[in-house]
């Protein structure tokens, strides 16, 4: 809970700054099996705003969700060469069910492309079952040890989305689609700015032919990966049979692609926008979006402030926003400020006897701490005021993190500047190099390829590590 | 996929009826590992319908939703002696990971109160802290191998809510809250007009001192028991240790509950609900409220239809009603009516030349088959006019099935006439037997006592079965 030490700074220990930030905004718990993580209520809350956030794009755009198994038969692991490489290492299985030892083993899955790839090859039959869009919410695991709250958990949430198609192209359009579909709602809802872009060879899904990425720049400099989407070619096609009968009734292959994003995107938003208060929570996904403290002293100023926060909480409700009324009397006002400045609710209202008298409120923005984020503002017409001041702070959030993020990127021509540059940020350079020399390089400063963005400079230049002449730029980082 | 083949009738078969209908009406299929259920996005969306209803009544009730590790030490399940004796058996045990055996095997959950002990006795220090109000929406996993879609599988999903509370009379009452929530979404949502009560010794939830169900009939005369709501009473707490402070300081063991309602009511509005031509949803859980289906005769109809058809789209999706524009041009409209009643889409507009001409539409009511449910209505007003006829459906659906079930349920004063009440329906009468007397009328009838209702004749009786003199009426029947 919420007590009065204060948070170390991020400055000085960024890691133990999110760890206990984690814990003591009672975002999530660890679970008592290492590796797994217990999201409490208020972690919860956030994401299921994410959940619905991206819901909505996903019908717009023609999903639908539906749930499929969580054990899969060991043996459709083996199907398809890359994605058991990838996967089988990190696979949780089954071998006792009902008391007894089971025929085959089962794997938990990791995720679903083996089990879907077996389905949809029993519902598609014709070109007029394409496309199927199909998209699941659920959870999975992967074998990992070394937790991190919300980014690196045995099991995970996430949503997965698996579609079939008749044509290279429509499924090339539907990962193009999706990656989009993250990068507004990363942009536009969670306020982070990310950088669109493809994958190098080495960072592809197990099994995918291209594999399209959001990455966004955490608080100390460093990416985080914060949603994927895949383009798999027919390789998933062809390993479990998916087979349509096209216009001209000859048999072809279809192209599948699949895309996710999980709750490691819960620990962007907290590395994106946290300070060293606790949470910063971008107004459209915050679980609170207001939070009003009455101020009063003793029994005799109680009642009248309480009468008028709960009416302002009604006013705030009925105008659609999240409020919340700390009305518990055996806390301060201070002692409450420190909460929920440490829970990131974006807008608080305090009233007191004073603000009775006046007909207004005090009201602070958690985007600007201390005084210069507070003002005065009248009763009347309060909700539509604070609607407003919650859109500011959405826009001002995008641009600090979007400032912070540019200040931090470095357009380098050399190896040895692009060392320098990681150190603080991402390295921006020409490149020509191959798997090997990006591993190279991995190895001697712990920075990959994030993504080649789709934003290009055009024309072309040097890579800054082979010296190779270059079409392309790619941006380098030490990530999460 | 709907096809011209006709169901098995509902009077011939009933299980036949309902596995057919489930896979046609792509409600749900089979997954490749035996017991497992894939639900399909028709199957999903009633679902997610089910689920928006259910969680908004928990939120207004003041619970919130949190997410659980699925995975739970083996050990955890020793410690409620009860609790293991029921679950142990229905275990799928994880024993690898990552490659290597585990130091100990893990269980997925079969439903969450261990682990949800485990971390309330860490979290619960002072009364302050109490109640805790957390609903859970998941997945969880029972051994079993005699599928029945929705009905019975391996992994099935729902919600579980797990509460802790200081005194023994809240968590009652918070006990009975949940069983209320969950029969007024049955009754006035599903339409299905369940039986509140409570369940005999041998029918309680493992580890439970008291459990509560809502039980319904099924088309066949069948009880399923739809949702069920546990009192622990310190059961758990002491098993975990689940303690706080209270306002003098002294320790005290908590009182707990869990509830959980799953896709198995997911099978009750088919069986509830469903007649010879498939589906009947109601409309409030329906995906699709209302499906249009145009009709015209060749390129020189189909742009004025189909406009009309869009246009009429349009007005009811701007009225809030879930409608859908079955547009497909290879198929012919007795197909799609085929469909769409297999699918149980409570409201068909049908639109065609003449009803351009006279500004009307013809309209169809899926509880009505036939002519009967045949009406002319006009194009002015018509968003209006089906939102009132879906609240006809509604209520007429709940009516049926009420006389439904009071015809099939007899008072019965003998034991043979309570065999024979169990061959159509419910048998309600006296009881004062025990546990064993109980066991021996399911032996020999396949019966049990679904509850003792809430709902009590008062004054006093002579049990049925022993001849004793008795208090209470206790509901018999087969079940699901």
């Amino acid at each position: 809970m919420a007590n009065e030490q204060a948070l170390t700074s991020r400055a000085e220990d960024f890691n133990e700054w999110y760890n206990s930030l984690v814990l003591r905004a009672e975002m999530a718990d660890y679970g008592p099996v290492r590796g797994t993580m217990i999201v409490r209520p208020y972690g919860w809350a956030l994401w299921e705003n994410v959940q619905q956030a991206l819901d909505r794009r996903f019908k717009e755009t023609g999903h639908e969700n539906a749930g499929f198994p969580m054990l899969i038969p060991m043996s459709f692991f083996e199907k398809e060469a890359s994605h058991v490489e990838g996967f089988a290492p990190e696979l949780a299985v089954v071998t006792h069910g009902g008391g007894e030892k089971l025929a085959e083993p089962l794997a938990i899955r990791p995720t679903s492309e083996t089990i879907i790839g077996h389905t949809y090859a029993r519902w598609i039959q014709s070109y007029r079952d394409l496309p199927i869009l199909i998209n699941l919410w659920n959870s999975v695991i992967r074998w990992e040890m070394r937790t991190k709250l919300f980014l690196r958990t045995l099991e995970f949430y996430w949503q997965e989305g698996h579609t079939a198609h008749a044509t290279s192209d429509e499924a090339i359009e539907e990962t193009r689609r999706m990656l989009d579909v993250y990068a507004d709602f990363a942009i536009n809802d969670a306020a982070i700015p990310v950088i669109r872009g493809e994958k190098s060879e080495k960072e592809r899904f197990a099994g995918a032919q291209m594999t399209l990425t959001i990455e966004a720049m955490m608080g100390d400099g460093k990416a985080l990966q914060s949603g994927t989407s895949h383009y798999m070619g027919q390789n998933f096609a062809r390993a479990f049979d998916i087979k349509f009968l096209d216009p001209n009734n000859e048999q072809k292959l279809c192209y599948t692609t699949s895309w996710g994003l999980s709750t490691r995107f819960v620990g962007a938003i907290i590395m994106t926008h946290g300070d060293d208060k606790g949470l910063v929570l971008p107004p459209k996904l915050a679980p609170i979006q207001v939070v009003i403290v009455p101020i009063y002293k003793g029994d005799a100023e109680r009642p009248a402030v309480l009468e008028a926060a709960a009416a302002i909480k009604q006013e705030l409700a009925a105008h659609n926003l999240r409020v919340k009324l700390d009305d518990r009397d055996n806390l301060t006002p201070g002692f409450k400020f420190n909460e929920w400045e440490l829970k990131g609710v974006p807008v608080r209202i305090e009233i007191g006897p004073r603000d009775l008298q006046n007909n207004t409120v005090m009201v602070g923005r958690r985007d600007i701490p201390g005084k210069e984020g507070k003002q005065i503002i009248a009763r009347a017409g309060l909700a539509q005021r604070t609607d407003d001041l919650l859109a500011e702070i959405q826009a001002n959030l995008l641009a600090k993190a979007t400032r912070f993020r540019d200040e931090r990127t470095t357009d380098v021509t050399t190896y040895d500047q692009l060392k320098d540059a990681i150190d603080t940020g991402f390295a921006r350079g020409w490149w020509a190099g191959d798997r090997a020399d990006e591993e190279r390089i991995q190895a001697e400063t712990k920075a990959t390829i994030r993504c080649i963005p789709f934003e290009q400079p055009g024309g072309n230049g040097t890579c800054i590590y082979t010296g190779k002449p270059a079409t392309k730029v790619a941006i380098f980082g030490r990530s999460y």
